[in-house]
């Protein structure tokens, strides 16, 4: 019996920066004087304050290659490669939602995280059928109905929640699970 | 909050009939005066009995098609929409050994399990990672490492295991929650 316990963390938005591709695909298709940064994008939506962009968000997320390329979050696999030797890690995102992901998303965690074992991998919608101890996520939604301990990784659009213990980092969260 | 209760449920020989599909691709591949049938492949595995179709195996299992149409297992789509009515049905397969498969899998549960969501789809590895109340799966292997109730579909490979209540057929499941 496996004494760890065990962390499950979402890939958009906390390993892959997802956030930042879409903002940079939208300030090239945009065009503005003033384009987007990640400081003006704060506390809003991409989708809402370029609604001109919002349909070409769906079309990039539905291209297969999407996924595969995105940069990795600062930190991340240094924090996750640390964070393995005393926890049993699982990778749990929402791929359901964007089928078109599956094989990109399964080549960018073996690209970049080849230390995770691969049958720690789950493609889910929803995370309440997640078992472990802690969710690290982006979506409030998601960390509801978590059934452990859920930490809110920092994201632009979740700015106002108040609910979880906010990682602004991956240093955050090494020292949320180390100090 | 969601009151009902949650049963995960497995896809390859419960609810897709892979073992027979392999079966008649064995018998196709060795060509044997008496192919082999349901009956004489009981309590065996087809790569031990037929040495020779165990590298094929792999190569059919890895065809990004092969998951696509296989026959559906009987009474398990009459059952299951039952079940849905009263329970929270998720599909919890081990798509992470058949990277392959992904796309295929989904498609198949889309057509022949339209009425579940596919936010309730979890492609994963290890089963351990799955919060629900009762998993129904042909692994003894999966079922041990679950936390919930196991409930071990019959196949052939597990002939031997008695740790399990042991569905021998979908009206098994039926009654099990019904009566």
């Amino acid at each position: 019996m496996d004494m760890k316990k065990r962390i499950a963390i979402d890939m958009d938005e906390v390993m892959a920066d997802t956030g930042v591709r879409l903002m940079d695909l939208c300030n090239e298709f945009c065009n503005e004087e003033e384009p987007l940064t990640v400081t003006t994008l704060r506390g809003k939506r991409l989708a809402e304050i370029r609604p001109a962009f919002a349909e070409a968000i769906h079309t990039h997320l539905a291209d297969t290659q999407f996924f595969r390329d995105l940069p990795v979050i600062e930190d991340s696999q240094r924090v996750i490669r640390k964070l393995h030797r005393h926890y049993d890690i699982f990778i749990a995102t929402a791929a359901m939602e964007v089928p078109a992901s599956f094989t990109a998303k399964y080549e960018w965690l073996e690209e970049h995280f080849p230390f995770l074992a691969k049958k720690n991998y789950v493609f889910c919608g929803d995370k309440s059928i997640i078992r472990a101890d802690y969710l690290i996520d982006d979506n409030p939604r998601q960390l509801r109905s978590f059934q452990g301990e859920g930490l809110l990784y920092d994201a632009p659009h979740n700015d106002i929640e108040t609910e979880f213990p906010r990682m602004n980092s991956w240093e955050d969260v090494e020292r949320y699970f180390f100090e």
